[in-house]
């Protein structure tokens, strides 16, 4: 018997999870830009503009922004390891660069970046990353607890993979979001629980407001598992205030929520009067040990550095038992291990040139060179938007966006409305 | 109202999905040698050894395999364009290297490798890598068919994510089996329908095998809808023939079954009657084209040059309709884009230095020294087994792996059985 049937797969037969779920920054405007992009090559001069800039994703490098030396020449000489031998390398490479890498390079057992690691991570690596934590919040990190990952992105999708069973698991969200969660959440077959930022209060987060969609989820039948706090906010640009964190904390250990905090702009501030705390050190602050929450921290070399597409990030598992933290390292090893050079870049992030190091002078001056320009484009949009009419936008504080929220005229909306 | 719950998440309440799966690459035998390797740390001299030797995966490059020094340099120069214009590089580079890191610095948009690319990878070493299919099939390869990603473990997830809808839906894929298929059937919900490689026939597949297989699927109600070939085989280490790949590409067409082809040892060949034939490259000498069979081919950097942990690969999806490779597209873009140094090292993979390249004399002797290593003990071990009592062993035809059979004396069976 031949069944003699045509290719079975269509976009009609696919993963219907696949289908229903909406994720812009690749989906019409970007191919209509392509599409724009393919017309001015093919045709040029056709189009009454000469070039397209990408706003889709943050993605400083592309729009100019350098990369730090100190980062490059590491990865360059970890990536070609014989480099190291050469007495040659000290014309183009700076001795602390060298040092590093010698560093980085023996601590790995083969002495080469070519084999697969451990799924969470080379060891050595992962104890550099709990160190910067630890000496950021002042709590202590432990190597355990840290998986580095292929970026922030890689790691949001892993967990959803671990929290979600059925559409009957719900994960609160923030409104306005960022596309990746309930893409995400869509896709490993959950419901999104979205919750309302209040622009108002400078898009904080009203408790009273989560609460009451923690509420009517588990009225409609959810079991909600987690909530997203995205600090500094994208793509609302708010710093949350320790208080805010505190009251966020506080509810999700009484409601038995994991706090997923995407913690990937923590180097982005600009607001005078506000400082990144984690939330884990936020939650040590009040008291609340591993027994009273679950917290996963989310970073990356993306946003902070700009060096996104190296995709090197971690994520640091808190609160979690260590026959989960098996499970999650099960899952990370269908791919097997997380690419070497973000595992060094991200090791690099955490452990960047300290005062007095050799390198610190020209890592530091072009990190703030990077933070100035940031701080004045920011300054300069602000301005921009409060100075048109029926435009309204709360300050930058941190992150790269600003929102703002255009009032159109009622007598537009009635139009509008009667179309 | 306080519901005052403890952290929520237990290996109990975790997806299920991810609790049952299997992936013994990341199971006890390992975690019982990571307890032995802090034990010998911790104690010294309390073992009766010194050094663990990790198998657990193919990882050559850990097990003492140099990179390719084309391959590094290259990478190198990408990490760091700066390099690129200092005169100082050419004592540490050859100039082919530099001549080649320049043409990819300057195929990327902004001149450098720090940025998000698109989440296929970025065009222009997308077209390296189908052109480079072309000249190995002899058949047209399109940039837009080829996704790159972050190995092709990361592909074949992806893959799974867009075929399997819910446990009815079946994938054929061949026991003696490598763990990551089955574990990632199960973890995106599928069922695996497993068929039986034949020993006897050199770890040939047996069509009317197959077919019984996926009868047997069908009344129990599945949807097969792709079958898994891996040739090479792990861990069977065999070359298919090319009439058992016409047979078998005749059956998927037939079947309406999407073709998975693993490819990732195209470059691990040992047998000298025996070559590597593309699946892809196999249907359109039958004739086939894309409106007969969807074949999605997975390579990587792993296998064919140990460069596991830089995470770098390709598919090729051909027979699918645009609007399913929009989606496969959506779902690549959830982890935003693959990393840079990886799509670079594939790129190197399927373009590397051809005769008359100043770098190819060197690149060759590298790589035939690789080769005959392996070849050297791929006989050993072969001769090792065949030599012992109670043990077979097929030969090593590519890939690199031997998978003898263990002969137990029936007493010992019955001794065993009776307990
Ligand atoms: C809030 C947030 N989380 C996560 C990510 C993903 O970053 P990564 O490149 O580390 O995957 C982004 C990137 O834009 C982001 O804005
Ligand atoms: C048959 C097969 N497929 C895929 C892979 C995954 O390789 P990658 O490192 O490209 O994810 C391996 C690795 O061992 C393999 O043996």
């Amino acid at each position: 018997m031949s069944y003699n049937k045509a290719p079975s797969i269509t976009a009609e037969t696919i993963n219907p999870r696949v289908k229903i779920f909406n994720y812009a920054p690749c989906g019409e405007i970007l191919k209509h830009a392509e599409r724009l992009e393919q017309e001015m090559e093919g045709n040029p001069g056709s189009l009454p503009f000469q070039e397209i800039i990408y706003c889709n994703l943050g993605n400083p490098q592309v729009l100019g922004q350098p990369p730090l030396t100190f980062f490059r020449e590491v990865l360059s000489l970890c990536d070609n390891p014989t480099l190291l031998d050469k007495d040659e390398a000290c014309a183009l490479f700076s001795p602390s660069s060298i040092k590093r890498a010698r560093r980085i390079i023996n601590s790995i057992l083969s002495k080469d970046t070519g084999g697969y690691t451990d799924s969470r991570g080379i060891k050595c690596l992962r104890q550099v990353v709990a160190d910067g934590i630890t000496a950021r919040d002042g709590f202590p990190s432990k190597a355990d607890d840290i998986f580095l990952t292929d970026g922030a992105g890689a790691a949001i999708n892993l967990l959803m993979q671990i929290l979600i069973r059925s559409h009957e698991d719900g994960i609160l969200s923030p409104l306005p979001e960022y596309p990746l969660y309930s893409a995400s959440i869509i896709l490993h077959g959950g419901t999104m629980v979205p919750y309302n930022l209040t622009e108002d209060n400078g898009w904080g987060l009203e408790i009273f407001e989560v609460k009451r969609c923690l509420e009517e989820a588990r009225s409609a039948g959810l079991t909600v598992r987690a909530m997203v706090v995205i600090n500094p906010g994208n793509p609302t640009g708010q710093v949350l205030s320790i208080t805010n964190q505190e009251e966020i904390l506080e509810f999700c250990r009484k409601e038995g929520l994991v706090m997923l905090a995407d913690e990937v702009y923590q180097e982005n501030l600009y607001a005078e009067n506000k400082k990144f705390h984690s939330f884990k050190k936020v939650a040590r602050s009040l008291g609340y040990d591993e027994k009273d929450i679950s917290i996963v921290s989310f970073h990356s070399v993306s946003m902070s550095y700009g060096e996104c597409g190296r995709r090197g990030g971690y994520m640091e598992v808190t609160g979690f038992a260590d026959d989960v933290k098996d499970q999650i390292c099960k899952v990370a090893s269908l791919t097997i291990c997380p690419n070497i050079a973000g595992q060094i870049l991200i090791s690099l992030a955490m452990d960047p040139p300290k005062l007095g190091d050799e390198s610190f002078e020209l890592f530091d001056d072009e990190k703030e060179k990077i933070r100035s320009s940031f701080r004045k484009r920011a300054k300069t949009l602000e301005k921009a938007f409060s100075s048109m009419e029926g435009v309204s936008c709360n300050n930058l504080e941190g992150a790269l966006y600003l929102f703002p929220r255009l009032h159109l005229p009622s007598a537009a909306i009635r139009a509008a409305e009667s179309k």
